[in-house]
């Protein structure tokens, strides 16, 4: 395809959403039900096609030396696809927000003013390797009464070709336009370019994948973009706090999987219980293998057999480590744990360990991030754990939507007004 | 100033307005009314003086030949001044929405999740003539938490930097950071560049303004901008109708005052009420002096005597008239209405005038515009009138905030979870 094709390719796709999402915004809870339940029987239907389709591009992927961790990602396993199916089955029993009317009240002159929940419209959605996302972009748009256009993969063409055709099926069965779901067809990379940059036909752009690709597409997008920048995030060990409670957490946090955004990258300590806490989390994370990167005045705390621990730099308190590595740095108290998230976070998710309920409700108000956490794991951050039903990325941006972001986020509230003949006055 | 001057200027103000934003965020509802009272008590003793720094500015504006109309615009009256106070009391009287949780529920896993609304931070505001925005911007900034940096038009400088004076004079009363509310000290035009493109220091900018400045700044921005640009705005005589509210309302909403971005510019009528309701309806506005650009189907309905008709183009289905003139065109029925609307409005305010409940539903939900109404004037789009105390602009887009925009659209909605040592599993 060269450059011309593409953008007609991708003009044609966006007139095509624009249409579509007129009728998806109307589309009935019993439609969209209908349209999930069809897609949940045919992932299960087709399994086998789907993944004679997806060996393709796992071949394709071993072939071309991918990394092993890659080509796993890829996989359309059975356990992913009945994951997935449930997953829809789960979005069509969920309540319907779009059209529910909120806060209708009555006003002086007479009118009554409420808000209607509607579809944003069209968005776009820029993914990489794993297929499954196809099934949960194309579930949510469904769900939200939006139209999409995805972007997945140049590594998972064929996977999420067969997919988009399965989605397309299902929404035909339901009475509802094919092209409330449509996958780009090409892999050039000339497609992301346009699909960011056409306001006319897309409402806003969601970019799931390394930093790079979102600061890339951020910075380039015409139309709004849901960002998911770094999770940096903290457990602050809070004096007065359960010990026995923050271990738990702080073991949690750091180690049930070291891959997530949600898991804690920094662990601060108050002073008061540090000399209690900390050799006793030390323990925890030396029989785990956590390399522990401390302060000074940490480090005789956590200094125990078998301990792999290393001073700590201006630079850790930037980092995301995505491993087995968490730093630790002692704090005077509330205050300053406060000042160094807001400071070194990436204000996506922060928790306190506390008994005391006034600094509870201090870290809930003042930490300026899209989760904040009392109490818990801060790898609850998640859209299934919220009861979101689904997400479709988790928002580091202020703007619109904040962290995990499902059906509500792909929406907007409009005003509606109900009179009997009012005039202004 | 030279432009590295205005660039450490803006840079400066940057960096004090985003420190000012952290003490701003967590002030108390009595400190925020403290200073709302302040200034409204401030604006009425000093109004001597404040009118006198804005006679400065008539003086110039008049001898610079500026047009009565944009003269008047400039006036600090007795009467704007008092309206300015009553409005900082009216909402020092509202609820305070900062830090309010909504929607707390309990998960499966034992954490409660809830969303806490907060404020975005540093907002930007960018606006020409009229002096006593600077009055409506501050007080919003306050009551939601948040600071701002308000570049008001070079005109009204000397107005602007009296009233600003008043307002960080009211943030000290209150002990709340002067730097909470500041305004951009050079007419530069350079100015407003840095003020768009510093992500650093400003969440979002808020341009008030003709379409121009507002295309520029949505262009260049590097920060979400809440946009609000035309109002071609409809009202719908549907088939069946109360005749009578009929006219009384598509009278209003053309007439009652023609420059505003919510006054009706084309009236669209049923062809089975047009025979009764055309003549009538053209009988008021050839009182009033109104042209009408009818299409042929529609002329002989309207032309009575004194009635200026006129043919309609298609470019008068994209014009916002602000102006004695309105187009007219009769449609069969609900379809072709809304399918006229989301074709030629600009999702700014459109109303139905029908006595049939599922032809009312269909238009709230399907056309999308920000403001739907029901049998009410589209005069009523405006924040004050929806009882949002205040109003920073009104929004056309659809991301974050739609419509009039009050203390709500400067906010946004955190995750808060409640655990009691809850871990993933």
């Amino acid at each position: 395809m060269n450059t011309m094709t593409v953008e007609a390719t991708m003009h044609a796709l966006g007139a095509q959403a624009r249409s579509a999402s007129h009728r998806m915004a109307v589309a009935s809870t019993h439609e969209k039900a209908l349209a999930l339940r069809a897609l949940a029987r045919l992932l299960r239907e087709q399994s086998a096609s789907l993944q004679a389709d997806n060996a393709k591009d796992v071949e394709r992927a071993i072939a071309s030396g991918l990394a092993a961790p890659m080509v796993d990602r890829l996989r359309l396993t059975d356990k992913a696809l009945e994951t997935a199916a449930q997953g829809c089955e789960q979005l069509a029993d969920m309540p319907d927000v779009i059209g529910e009317i909120i806060g209708l009240r009555q006003r002086p002159s007479g009118i009554r003013v409420g808000q209607m929940r509607v579809p944003l419209g069209v968005f776009g959605m820029i993914y990489e390797s794993r297929p499954n996302v196809t099934i949960e972009a194309a579930s949510l748009a469904i769900k939200s009464g939006n139209a999409c256009i995805l972007r997945g993969g140049s590594e998972a063409i064929e996977s999420n070709k067969a997919l988009a055709a399965l989605v397309r099926q299902a929404l035909q069965h339901a009475g509802l336009p094919q092209d409330g779901v449509q996958l780009v067809p090409t892999t050039e990379r000339a497609a992301v370019g346009y699909l960011i940059t056409m306001p006319e036909y897309v409402d806003v752009v969601i970019p799931r994948g390394g930093r790079g690709l979102i600061e890339r597409i951020s910075r380039e997008a015409k139309v709004p973009v849901i960002k998911h920048l770094d999770g940096i995030c903290h457990t602050y060990v809070d004096d007065p706090c359960d010990l026995a409670q923050a271990v738990v957490i702080a073991d949690n946090a750091k180690t049930q999987k070291y891959s997530p955004c949600n898991a804690t990258e920094t662990l601060l300590v108050a002073r008061g219980v540090a000399a209690a806490f900390l050799p006793q989390i030390a323990r925890v994370y030396a029989d785990k293998g956590v390399e522990m990167r401390v302060t000074d005045e940490a480090a005789p705390l956590v200094q125990i057999a078998g301990a792999h621990v290393v001073p700590a730099t201006e630079q850790d308190w930037h980092t995301e480590y995505l491993a087995p590595i968490i730093s630790i740095k002692l704090v005077a108290g509330l205050d300053e744990a406060i000042a160094h998230i807001n400071t070194y976070g990436s204000h996506h998710t922060d928790a306190i360990i506390t008994t005391d309920h006034r600094h509870a409700q201090r870290f809930l108000r003042e930490v300026d991030s899209a989760s904040v956490m009392v109490n818990a794991s801060t790898r609850f951050a998640d859209g299934f754990e919220y009861g979101l039903g689904a997400e479709i990325g988790i928002s580091t941006d202020k703007f619109h939507a904040r962290g995990p972001v499902g059906v509500e986020g792909l929406t907007s509230l409009k005003y509606v007004v109900l009179g009997d003949g009012e005039i202004r006055q």
